[in-house]
């Protein structure tokens, strides 16, 4: 019997979850090697420019695994249409029946993206946080600082982008948050005067140079998630005193620790993963001075966890409802 | 606005679709190079045995993507369950959102193949079968059978299995279809009296042996889809006239092609694929008395064809049914 929730059953369900709770003990149980996560599906499109990625996996002897379907087509604003579309897939690991269709239209994955960077600034950010750094002003921009609410006390953002217009759209989304915004196109500005930084773009050059970086300062790299997208000039990451990567496996091949390394500049042994950040006390800052960098590429377990825990909720849901309220399900199995 | 299909709806609409056709101009494309298929997605489980595929990929220039979904679970028969569970999922090309997601609960996997069976044999069969052999006695035997119908006159069938009963079974399933069925719990048997032969089996060890195979005869391998599953011995490939596969790249890492090259006694020079088969008639068996053999893995672009022509079939449907029947859509995009 597979059921199928649609976006307004997910979006009700996400309140009641705690993403970052999940997201973080995901990112433990992957470092710790309980979760098979095979390479990322990849489909590639030139004319609209588009790619679709294809997530999966599943945590040992779990009751479920999860395959994800994650679009971006960078032409859609033209038609009106958001950039990012998607929908994850819940399958027993007892008998490979689907379990149930969560037609998220792609916000799971900006939820639990956004949630992973919470949990890169919990564990790396310096403890003095003066101002937020965003580059970039899109959809997960805003989502970024809505999670980073959560970890961090400090309320000042500086959001770079390189249009005026959308930077000012998106401080206007994000200070009902209660975060005092300014804008700026001079992403220099962002290094000069920010110490937490999260970059946010689809960039395929450096926005940020190794120099822009006072010491002390932590980033989290969101943007790149393929071998040709890269936010942070490779001197950033060999300059740096730690780098954390979500998965030092899917890292070897994109995003910027693979940028890093293709340029000769970082060794594998200089990476750590952040289930193991989260883990060991003892692989964290040790002190106010050091530069940190978390790269992520999003991890398939990411997917597991969030799709699990919405689905666990929207049973519940359904328990405590007096009917069904919007549920489709599917009775022919 | 993603619309969402059931078994139902689809088994309806799988009655007006022109499947060997379908799949044919698919495996035509595929070896032009016109499809863009990457490797296989695949997860593996030990307890219980299990398996899931992910096939996916696109014709070029065409309005759709499709993600395929298939599992495999070999204990479901003692939860009184079907062995094969999936869904199909079809992507708009020019925006990447979801357009319709096709739960088939594997069907649609089953007829693709059995309809690849088909194509083979079409263009592989010798001019007079004498008689049909079948090494299986699941589902798929049932849907081969079904298929060949349409593109071989012989009547005659051995069903092979190791279960008596379940052979007998599947008799009983395939006679109303207008054959004559005997079955026999020894393979040789197969070898020894037909010159068209289908292997559909999750064998790990070959259950055909090189001296079994009559001159003139054309064996569609069907079952080993992955690296370790095997029906043919090698020898029978090595000592073919022409050996087919459904994709040359796939074969490379799984199936009876792979296998015999594993062994060192099949060169991938000597492989043609199956959309040059049908293209090219000077690739076809040019004599009574060939040994021809088609490995057939399963490639995506079976997939996306039968699920654009389901899709093309349901929408018809739609718009001359007096009201919606059964479908459930989702209206919150």
């Amino acid at each position: 019997m597979t059921e199928i929730f649609r976006l307004d059953d997910i979006q009700r369900a996400l309140e009641t979850v705690d993403v970052v709770g999940d997201i973080e003990a995901g990112f433990v149980a992957y470092s710790r090697g309980e979760v098979v996560v095979p390479p990322v599906g990849e489909l590639l499109f030139e004319e609209p420019r588009g790619e679709a990625h294809i997530k999966y996996g599943y945590i040992r002897n779990d009751d479920y695994f999860v395959i994800k379907v994650a679009s971006g087509f960078y032409d859609n604003h033209k038609l009106g249409l958001p950039t990012n579309f998607g929908l994850m897939l819940l399958f027993s690991q007892k008998t490979g029946e689907l379990v149930a269709v969560l037609l998220d239209e792609g916000i799971l994955t900006g939820e639990r993206t956004a949630a992973a960077g919470a949990v890169a600034a919990k564990y790396l950010a310096p403890d003095f946080v003066e101002r937020i750094g965003v580059l970039g002003t899109g959809d997960q921009a805003r989502r970024q600082l809505r999670y980073l609410r959560g970890v961090v006390d400090c309320r000042d953002v500086l959001i770079h982008g390189r249009s005026a217009e959308k930077a000012a759209a998106c401080k206007r989304d994000v200070e009902p948050l209660g975060y005092t915004v300014e804008t700026t196109l001079d992403a220099g500005e962002v290094g000069a005067t920010c110490n937490l930084i999260v970059t946010v773009t689809p960039s395929r050059q450096p926005l940020l140079k190794g120099a822009d970086i006072r010491p002390g300062t932590h980033i989290t790299a969101v943007g790149s998630d393929t071998p040709d997208k890269q936010e942070l000039d490779p001197a950033i990451l060999a300059a740096a005193d730690i780098v954390v990567a979500d998965s030092i496996a899917q890292c070897r091949t994109r995003g910027e620790i693979y940028q890093a390394m293709a340029a000769g500049l970082l060794d594998e042994d200089d990476v750590v993963e952040l289930g193991n950040v989260i883990a060991h006390e003892e692989l964290r800052r040790a002190t106010g001075e050091q530069i940190t960098v978390a790269d992520l590429t999003g991890v398939a377990v990411q997917d597991l966890q969030i799709a699990k825990a919405i689905y666990a909720s929207l049973r519940l849901m359904e328990d405590s409802a007096p009917c069904d309220h919007g549920r489709h399900e599917d009775t022919t199995t």
